[in-house]
C-alpha cells in the first residue's frame, strides 16, 4: 500500500498532447474482428499442431545480444537493440527458430521435442504497409527437434502443412527441393562451365543445367529425371539427396499427400541454415488461365516455409539437434482470409457484440432491473448487454437490441399491446430464464433469425 | 528466391558456444503444460470479458518514447528504451493502459468502447524471480472508455472481477475506496493537524481520523459510518465520494455482488492518475485462524486492481475521454492455480500429449501402414501419434502407448492370441476407423479409462 500523502492532483497534469499520436514506423494497432480472425487462425493452425503432439514455447521478446549474433548473416542490421542501461547487452527477437534452438540448447533434458510458438517477431526493414510488410509481425512456427530416422519428421512437417491449410480452407501447392540436390547442381554446374571455358565446348552442353533446374514435376516425375542423368546421379550429394527424397514420397504416400506436393529444383531457401529438405507453401496454381480469374484472391506468394536445420543448435551447445520444421506466413494467411469475409460498409471492426440485449418498456428506466437480468447472464457465460442508461427511451433501446439475436423486453406486455413484434415473443418464467436464454440461442444459431423473449412478472 | 551461389557451407559454422546461454535477467521461458495454464486463465477471462460486450486490442510492445514520458513519475527509469538505430526513438511498454489511452486518442470515431488486451508488459525492476516478480510479465487489462451516467460502467468493472474470479475458481474479496474520498480525509487530517500544533488540542482528537482510515466494513456500514461524521460528511471531496459510492452501492446489490465487496478507508493505489473509485481483488480472507490453516495456497497480495482515471486520454488528444478498468495480476493468478495442480514426480512439463496412439505387431515394423492410419486421425482432428521409427520392438511402443488413452494395434488378431489385453480390445471396420475412435475417445473421456481397438484386415 502507498502513502496517501504522495497522490498529486491528476487533474494538474499537463494537457500538451505529444508531437505525434501514432504507432511507431511499420507497426501497426489490431482491433476488434481484427484480432478475432488472427486469433482464428492460430486457434486453426495450434490444433493441428497438437493433433501432432506438439506443445507451446514462450520466450522471451528480447535475447541476450550475443544468442542473435552470426546467426542472420547481412541480415543482422535489420536487429532491434535495447539500449545499454546498465547490465545485459540485448536485442528482440528477429525469429522464433533462434530461440528455440537456445531453449533446445539449455534444456538438455529432451531428445525429442515437438514444439509451436506463434509469437510476433521484429525487423528494422524498410516497411511495405501495403505489401504486407511490417517491421513487428507475428510468425507461427512448428518443428520437430531431435535425432530420427531419415524424412520421418520431415514428412510430418509437410502432412501438417496441408492439414493446416486445409483447416484454412486454402487450396496450396508445397514447392519441396532439396539443399544437398542444390549443392550438387551447383558443383556439376561449376565442372561443366570449366569444361565450357577450357575445352571450348558448346554452350549447349552446359544448357542441359538449366533445363533440369527449370523442372518443376511430382515427386515421382521429378526422381525420375534426376535418376536418369548419369552426368547428375553420379555426384555424391544428388545422390544423397536422391535417396532422401525417394524415401519422404514414400512417406508422403502413406499420408496420402503427395497431390499437394511439386518437386521444384529451382527452388532455394535464403536461409543459411538449411541442410536438407527445404519447401516453400504457395496457394495454388491456376491449372488454366480461366482458372486464374476465378482464383482465390489476392496474389501473396508464399504463405508458409521451412526445411531441416541439422546444425543450428549445435553452435549453442556441443551436442548435435537435428530439426525440421514449418513457419506459416501469418500476415499472408490474414490477407487472404479477410479478402474473403466482406464487411457491410460502416460496419465498425469494434462494435461490441451481444447474444441478448435486456430492454425494459416501463416508466423510470428500470436500470436496476435491467442490470439485475443482466447480471443474471453474464454469470451464465452469457455475453449480454443494455443501455447503460437511467433513463433510455424505449426507442433508443430497441435501435441497439437490433443489432442482437435475442432481446429480453421486461414489461412486455405493454409493448405488445401496440406492437408487431408481438407474435415473435414468447413469455418466460423468470426462475427459468438462463435455461430458456440458453435454448433459444441454440435454436437461433441453427437458424441464423432474431427473437425476442420476455420474463413473467 | 535467392541466388544459388550465396549458400554458404552450414557444416563450417563456428561451433563455439556463447558465454552465456540463458534468458535476458529477470525473464522466463515457458513451455508445455506452464504455457496451457496461462492460456486457459486468458480463455477463462477473456469469455467473462466478451459477455460484457468486450472487444480484444492488439498494440505494438514498443510505443514512441514521448507517448510513455510523463506518464509514471519516478518509475520511469524502469522503462526499457530501444537503442537509437537511426529514425524514431521507441521504448517497450510499461504497461497496457498507456496505449489504449494513445489508441482512443487516435481513434476519435468511438465514443464508448469496452476493449480488453493480453500481453507482456516491461519493467527494468530489480526482479524477485521467487515472489513472482519479473522483468517481462503478462498483464490482462479490461477497461470502459467513454462517457457514461456517473457509476455506470464502475460497477460493470467490478461485476467482472467477481465473474472472472468465479471463472477461475478463486475466492476473492474486493476492498474499493474512492480517490475523493481520499483526498477529502487528507484535507480533513491536515486541517485536524493545523488545530493540533496551533491550538494545543488533545491529540485524541486527531485519532478520530485514524480510526476512520482504518475502518473497514461493507458498503452500507461504512457509508453509514462517514455520513455519521459531521467533520468528514461536510468535506465537498467526501461528499461527492459518498454520492458516487452511494450510487455504486445501489448497482452492486442489482447485480447480487454486494458479498464480495468489502470498503476499505485505508485503501489507497499508487498510479498518479486514478480519479474516482479504486479497488483491489485480494484472495478471501479467512474468517477464522482455523479457516487460515486451510487457506487456498500461496499468499500473493492483490490479484487483480484497478480504478477509475478520467484524465488520462486527454493527456493526448483535446477530449475528455473518462475510464474506468481493471488489470489482472496474471502471475500470482498462475501461481495459486499451479499449487493447485498435483503434478507426478518426474513428470515433464513438456510431454507430447495424444488421445491415441497407433502401434503395429507385425513384422517389419509397418511404418508405412502406421503413418497412413496416423495420419487418417490427424487429419479428422485426433491427436495421433506413433513411434517415429522404422522397426521399433513391439514392447517400446505399448510402453509409449500406456501413457495415452486409446492404442490402436495393427494385426491385433496375433498379439491377442498370447496377450492378456485381448478381452479390453474390440475390432473396429477399418472404413469406419475415425468414426468409431471419435466414438471410443467419448466414452473414454467421461469414464477416464484406457482402451485398445483394431482395424480389420
Amino acid at each position: 500500500m502507498d502513502s496517501l500523502s504522495n497522490l498529486p492532483n491528476p487533474q494538474s497534469t499537463s494537457r500538451s498532447a505529444p508531437a505525434q499520436l501514432k504507432t511507431p514506423k511499420g507497426t501497426l494497432d489490431f482491433a476488434g474482428n481484427e484480432v478475432k480472425l488472427r486469433k482464428n487462425i492460430f486457434r486453426i493452425v495450434s490444433e493441428v499442431f497438437e493433433c501432432h503432439g506438439g506443445q507451446e514455447l514462450d520466450t522471451p521478446v528480447f535475447e541476450l545480444k550475443e544468442i542473435l549474433s552470426g546467426k542472420y548473416g547481412e541480415d543482422s542490421r535489420l536487429i532491434y537493440d535495447l539500449q545499454d542501461q546498465g547490465g545485459e547487452l540485448c536485442s528482440l527477437r528477429y525469429d522464433l527458430t533462434v530461440p528455440f534452438a537456445r531453449w533446445l540448447a539449455m534444456n538438455t533434458n529432451y531428445t525429442q521435442v515437438s514444439r509451436y510458438q506463434i509469437a510476433k517477431v521484429y525487423r528494422r526493414d524498410q516497411p511495405a504497409i501495403s505489401r504486407g510488410r511490417y517491421r513487428e509481425f507475428y510468425q507461427c512456427d512448428f518443428d520437430i527437434a531431435g535425432k530420427y530416422e531419415p524424412m520421418i519428421p520431415d514428412a510430418e512437417i509437410l502432412l501438417i502443412a496441408v492439414e493446416a491449410f486445409q483447416g484454412l480452407e486454402i487450396d496450396v501447392t508445397i514447392k519441396i527441393n532439396h539443399r544437398k540436390i542444390l549443392d550438387g547442381i551447383l558443383a556439376v554446374a561449376g565442372v561443366k562451365q570449366e569444361m565450357v571455358q577450357q575445352k571450348g565446348l558448346t554452350e549447349a552442353v552446359a544448357d542441359d543445367i538449366g533445363r533440369f533446374v527449370r523442372n518443376r514435376g511430382t515427386l515421382a516425375e521429378t526422381l525420375t529425371l534426376l535418376k536418369g542423368s548419369v552426368e547428375l546421379s553420379q555426384n555424391e550429394y544428388i545422390k544423397a539427396g536422391i535417396d532422401d527424397m525417394s524415401l519422404l514420397y514414400s512417406y508422403l504416400r502413406a499420408f496420402d499427400v503427395c497431390d499437394h506436393v511439386s518437386f521444384d529444383l529451382s527452388l532455394a531457401r535464403g536461409l543459411d541454415y538449411y541442410t536438407g529438405v527445404i519447401f516453400e507453401v504457395v496457394t495454388a496454381l491456376p491449372e488454366s488461365k480461366e482458372d486464374a480469374s476465378q482464383s482465390q484472391g489476392p496474389q501473396v506468394g508464399s504463405i508458409a516455409a521451412g526445411g531441416r536445420y541439422d546444425y543450428l543448435v549445435g553452435m549453442y551447445c556441443n551436442r548435435d539437434v537435428p530439426c525440421v520444421g514449418i513457419s506459416f506466413g501469418v500476415e499472408r494467411i490474414y490477407t487472404i482470409l479477410s479478402a474473403r469475409l466482406t464487411r457491410k460498409k460502416g460496419e465498425s471492426v469494434f462494435a461490441e457484440q451481444y447474444d441478448v440485449f435486456v430492454v425494459a418498456t416501463g416508466a423510470g428506466g428500470l436500470l436496476l432491473d435491467r442490470m439485475a437480468i443482466s447480471g443474471q447472464l453474464t454469470r451464465a457465460g452469457i455475453r449480454a448487454g443494455y443501455l447503460k442508461k437511467t433513463q433510455p427511451s424505449l426507442r433508443s433501446q430497441l435501435r441497439a437490441a437490433e443489432k442482437v439475436p435475442l432481446s429480453i423486453i421486461l414489461g412486455f406486455e405493454e409493448l405488445a399491446a401496440g406492437n408487431d413484434e408481438k407474435d415473435r415473443g414468447q413469455l418466460v418464467a423468470r426462475q427459468d430464464l438462463v435455461k430458456e436464454v440458453k435454448k433459444i440461442l441454440e435454436r437461433l444459431g441453427q437458424d441464423k433469425t432474431r427473437a425476442i423473449c420476455s420474463p413473467q412478472k
